[in-house]
């Protein structure tokens, strides 16, 4: 069966649907027909933002829910046959700051969001947005779902008790959950106000002002950026895939790239469309420092084999659509919300 | 240096101290001339007994707090040298139909806790008590600390977030915290009304009455039950030892033994006291059954090699101490708290 039809007049809710990889998921479901909901707080320091859904904002429902509202939640999970649960607190520096927040938004509000999945709509399939962060600083690489989970800050902490909940309400009542592990994704639609989202955010946002990209540390680190298209290819397939149902699944990119390389691709990008920006190596900052993985790179042989899913989009593409959406759509990064 | 020196005259404060490890910690430190402050909230499902440090009572001081009380927390923390960190929500199968309660206690209070440290004693010595329930269903047995976390109950989800914030407000925040993966612990003053705390409390107390003993199960299933002395020294050695800081260490006893194995030999232990009880085995009621992890038994390599700990009592000789104890000490198991 294909994903099309699959998802064709299901009803559909998305958490963080107003959020980047929420609102390019919400608009593949709306391309495939699907009744989808979105509940979205638009948090000021969330990816949260109007504009994201702006070509389909007539398809879809948008719900101004907190998820921590636990009535309301289960009022909206009523007659859903799926959810894609993308709402979180996803700062690691902020974590630090304020644990019983990340604790709130991040365990909290998804214990109360299972437990409404087990009253209202038991049959529901959940596929659950999760972190590499959860492994920490890597034994060895790539990293594959063996791994030990080592978390180095709180939201890592907090990510894998919502996974091993997930996991728990599918393995005792039934709850059909899947968890996939996310590295870095960039596409259209990501936060650039700030590099609260990644890192590269920021990059993309002194790129288009013409100035300067600030990398932490010496350049040689490594992350595996996975474009936003080939992530919402997993959730889809996670979805639609009942031998999906209580696996996690390391998703991320194909490649694995030292980030002064990652720079000089994206100001090679850059340039060919007449865009100057410079690079530059600072030292960590002190709150990044202490919570900072090292190199990372995901093995992504479990979900190739299961779910048949594999990264699909280059690099370089992947930067010059990201590149070419903030040159049509520039008010975005100009303010911290839409 | 010894234990008895290196907690002689320190402050002390041990949460949960009124419950069945920790009354026996607070004896152990108390007979050393340390000046402990126990916190218990003496909630009603718990462990928590005044009758547990009736021999001591005038030489500890006793707060009744709740741990959730973050504000009473911080005071109670203030200028203490070794924090004994075991008061919990400990009940498996209650941790399912409860899930945010023991969020809160196992996981939100926690955090305010060691927050709490940072603030205002951030040279504490930090002892938490986990357990090996955060395992799950073994892959292989012995089990070690690097065996995958895949908790089973909601219970055992919570006790790693707390054990991941302790190491990290180790890591980050130079708290010197020890987490200790507790298995099966019995001995004087643990529960016995019921088998809340563990299935061994209700044996006793049906062998104290003289009924019927009561295997879930074919009673081939097999645990590794530490007697309480044991867990003591575990716990005032990870307190002592500055090597300790921001390790996990499995706890639990030397002999791996079949549940029917067990009950026998606690009825032979009860037959030479005079006391003539039965066994017999019983299906698993459902809501056990579902959080069931099958065989256990720990590797305690890591304890033994790094802080010089080794289970010392015999079974035999943990099964007589704890029945004379309840011999001598009987009101306590007629009512469901002190």
């Amino acid at each position: 069966m294909s994903l099309a039809s699959t998802y064709a007049d299901q009803r559909i809710l998305v958490t963080g649907g107003l959020g980047f990889i929420g609102s390019n998921l919400a608009r593949a479901l709306v391309s495939m027909g699907a009744k989808v909901t979105i509940v979205d707080s638009l948090m000021p320091s969330g990816g949260g933002n109007l504009e994201n859904i702006a070509d389909i904002r007539a398809r879809v429902q948008v719900e101004h829910v907190d998820i921590r509202d636990a009535q309301s939640m289960e009022s909206l999970l009523r007659g859903q046959q799926f959810l894609f649960n993308l709402a979180a607190q996803s700062g690691h520096a902020e974590s630090m700051l304020d644990p019983q927040a990340d604790l709130e938004i991040n365990v909290r509000a998804q214990v109360g969001i299972l437990e409404a999945c087990r009253r209202v709509c038991p049959s529901v399939r959940v596929v659950f947005t999760s972190t590499r962060q959860v492994y920490g600083r890597p034994d060895q690489l790539p990293v594959n779902e063996a791994h030990q989970i080592r978390p180095v800050d709180v939201n890592g902490i907090n990510k894998f008790a919502a996974e091993c909940y997930h996991l728990l309400y599918h393995g005792v009542h039934g709850i059909q959950s899947t968890v996939l592990r996310l590295t870095n994704t960039f596409g259209p639609g990501m936060r650039i106000t700030d590099g609260r989202q990644m890192f590269l955010g920021l990059w993309i946002r002194r790129v288009l002002e013409g100035g300067v990209i600030q990398i932490y540390g010496d350049g040689s680190q490594r992350r595996d950026l996975m474009f936003v298209d080939d992530c919402v290819d997993a959730l889809l397939r996670a979805g639609a895939d009942a031998r999906a149902g209580g696996r996690v699944y390391n998703v991320g990119g194909a490649e694995s790239i030292r980030l002064d390389a990652l720079a000089q691709r994206l100001l090679s990008v850059a340039s060919n469309l007449g865009l100057r920006a410079k690079m530059e190596c600072v030292p960590f900052p002190q709150d990044r420092k202490m919570i900072d993985i090292g190199d990372y790179a995901g093995d992504h042989a479990r979900i190739q084999h299961e779910l048949g899913w594999e990264a699909r989009q280059s690099l370089e593409e992947g930067l010059l659509r990201t590149i070419r959406y903030y040159l049509s759509n520039p008010t975005p990064y100009l303010r911290s919300n839409g």
